[in-house]
């Protein structure tokens, strides 16, 4: 535990592989040395001992509320937050206006069996629905997720609502790849399950609990193929509806939803703060998160707590007086749940600027237990940030694995699309089994959060920001 | 993530240090193949989608509750444990008896500042206490722990209740280290407090939060020295206490507990349950948890987590049909909290039965998504465990370091003190940032426990008696 006055110039780092056909040796440089480790220390002291991330998540969630895109509180966390990295004393702080589009729940939201005792189903509409303009029947037909629609014939949807029932593979460790495996019944089901004559679509919530929240999250039609209303329900309503399938071989089903689009697009921001570089202030490294949620809960690990451990970020530079190399830039993205217009527009403005981004950071996996970050960029960019597995270790840092970034970040590799680019992205990893317990639910709230595991992710991303910022010429 | 099929024969482990000094080049072999990685993929497989572990705490917590040794609900488990193993099909189960000291907490438990408008403090005697024998009145000392004492004159403490009140160093990442730092106030407070006349003990709980829950927890006197009532207090009241002080200078309070030790010891017992070794049932892997708790809140995270975790692990290996070499025997031990007891009663019977233990594992710091082991061996016994992170990692599992095996444990090394004793030691280190909001308070119940993490901390216990097994020649 204290090697850190040991080390001196080392070489760490050592992949080898041998089989019966090859052998392969990667040494790579370890670059850091006794201060990068007592600054890491500093930022981690100061984050456990005197942080304000927690404080300031228990003031977005329940003095401020959730926070979908286009209503008050979403408005109202970007002042919010801009007040508060302010205070801190930032060297540039301001919005950068986006135009989104504003999707509303509306009051109604019902899903039931029909029959002699009517059955409810605990639901909610997918974000981005259109309502069922007044009560909606028809008889279910069950199905696995979008490929096993190829399993039936074309006449066997027609008339009726589709319901997908795919649940997340509880073997993958990685909950997020259990989620990206099926959540393509939620963003598309819809939109495919309408192209052979259904009205309606109900979809198992997204979460490997079998429990009773409805886990709502964006859907998407397409053109020219008619809108179809779409709701998600209970993993526990999942399988009683499932059940009731097999019971009575068919099921008549009521959906009624008003929720709706508004006809005109918001006009409403990111927040952006920055500390200047002292040596390439127009080097940028933009960290992130969103601050935005879902009209669910208090929006607190997704992503609350992204957007508190990225304030806490510029504050312990600033409490710690950091002073970094190139320019260091939060940006609180809005939009990322329903349009990712925020993501979008950073990208485009930051390529109609010719701005130049060396990592783009993101904190958008919950506020646990962190574990290292999932990085996409080049092989030897990876073997650069895992060289630093030494110095990070003793945090519960362990994790430097090729992987997905995150959704606010990508739009800017995107646009960034160029043969020489040394751009590289990196999500924070936190410990990913109880994040899709919230997700996108009414149990999504501060409670749910424990303070050590936030406080830690803060200043794991901290550590990360100071680390690329240093040895930044290293990932060129 | 698909490794296991590409590998055949490796060798990795490299650690290499280089200085201006020298190079150390340390290679191990890597000694698993592709039966390992099927046979570790499919033990997580089975307990993360047919695991019994989280109903079978569910009962232990709500139907069974809380077992303080000597109580029947303590007794209630051991007889329900037993059912259970014994259906999965063990070998041999039998109960090994055991004789302790039991703790009988009272009806009477209060402490208040006395004042204009008295203040109560949330308290709780700390287990092994003495009775107040009806209201005791002091006046208060603060002190922080145990070696502030020698900061005072020795007469400052007569009469005086002492008022412990250091806290866990939240800098400190695993906060087991945190609590080894400062719990001596807890054990030895009023052993020390009572040699310079102190009337009373209150210790600030041992927890990184500030809340509401005072934290019980053992306590020690000594021979010759007058044994005084020691409690606990809330962080949250220790706070208050403390401030108190400031303000008034001094403060009368009041304790009031009616805790005893019975007259007369009881007879219990410790579970053991056993799969027969295959090539040398001679040679014993112990692996366990201890089946009572302290009489707050359900024992779920300490230790019900562990125990059926240990279940679990028989009924995986009889569900998966895996026959161990070696003879893999479960002991769900008694009296962990106060007395130990049953970790000292199992290895005296070790010893004198001349049994071969090769290793002995434990599950006692939560059932947090786990990260790895803390092993108490020799270098090349650490080395060999640690060369199995390849075909663990991707199951959460990068901590494999040298640290400290277990309370339940430890006699058994303890007792087998030879020079040429291979015996080596293992504990289970989950994530610790959450075991002590839990841990000897109310709030130790089952709802605090995720399925998931619980899950994946047995399918790793499963796994290192596996791997432990099979290659226990490796670490001789």
């Amino acid at each position: 535990m204290n090697l850190r006055n040991n080390w001196i110039i080392l070489l760490v780092g050592f992949t080898y592989i041998s089989s019966a056909q090859s052998v392969v040796v990667d040494v790579r440089k370890k670059t850091y040395d006794t201060t990068d480790s007592l600054v890491i220390r500093s930022l981690f002291d100061e984050a456990l001992t005197n942080g304000k991330s927690y404080s300031q998540l228990n003031y977005l969630c329940k003095v401020i509320g959730k926070r979908i895109t286009g209503s008050q509180q979403a408005e109202n966390a970007v002042v919010w937050a801009q007040k508060e990295v302010e205070k801190y004393g930032a060297d540039r702080v301001y919005k950068q206006r986006i135009q989104a589009e504003h999707w509303i729940r509306g009051d109604k939201e019902k899903v039931s069996i029909e029959g002699d005792r009517e059955i409810l189903l605990k639901s909610c509409a997918l974000g981005g629905s259109v309502s069922s303009n007044g009560p909606l029947r028809a008889p279910v037909i069950e199905v696995k997720g979008i490929e096993d629609l190829k399993n039936y014939d074309v006449g066997d949807f027609a008339g009726k609502i589709v319901f997908y029932n795919e649940p997340m593979d509880k073997k993958l460790i990685n909950t997020f790849e259990a989620y990206g495996a099926c959540v393509s019944q939620r963003y598309s089901g819809a939109a495919e399950a309408s192209r052979y004559g259904a009205v309606g679509v109900l979809v198992r919530s997204m979460t490997t609990l079998t429990d009773h929240f409805p886990h709502t999250g964006s859907m998407g039609y397409r053109p020219g193929i008619q809108k179809i209303p779409a709701a998600a329900i209970s993993t526990q309503d999942a399988d009683i509806l499932s059940q009731y399938l097999v019971d009575n071989d068919s099921a008549i089903v009521t959906m009624e939803f008003n929720c709706y689009t508004a006809d005109r697009t918001v006009k409403t921001n990111n927040l952006i703060a920055e500390i200047t570089g002292s040596e390439n202030p127009e080097q940028i490294i933009v960290f992130g998160a969103h601050i935005d949620s879902w009209d669910k809960g208090e929006g607190a690990h997704d992503d609350g707590a992204g957007t508190v451990q990225c304030m806490e970020v510029l504050r312990l530079f600033r409490e710690l007086d950091i002073h970094p190399r190139n320019t260091i830039r939060m940006v609180l993205y809005m939009n990322e749940e329903n349009g990712n217009r925020g993501g979008k527009t950073y990208a485009q403005e930051a390529k109609k600027a010719n701005e130049s981004h060396i990592c783009a950071i993101e904190s958008d996996r919950g506020g646990f237990s962190p574990r290292g970050f999932s990085i996409d960029a080049r092989s030897d960019q990876i073997a650069q940030v895992a060289s630093w597995e030494g110095l990070l270790e003793e945090y519960g840092l362990h994790f430097f694995k090729k992987g997905y970034g995150g959704v606010d970040i990508g739009p800017l590799k995107i646009e960034e699309n160029r043969v020489d680019s040394s751009l590289f992205l990196m999500g924070l990893y936190p410990d990913p089994q109880r994040y899709f317990d919230y997700h996108h639910t009414d149990d999504d709230v501060f409670e749910n959060v424990n303070q050590r595991e936030l406080e830690l992710g803060g200043a794991s991303m901290a550590s990360i920001v100071y680390l690329v910022d240093k040895y930044s010429y290293l990932f060129r």
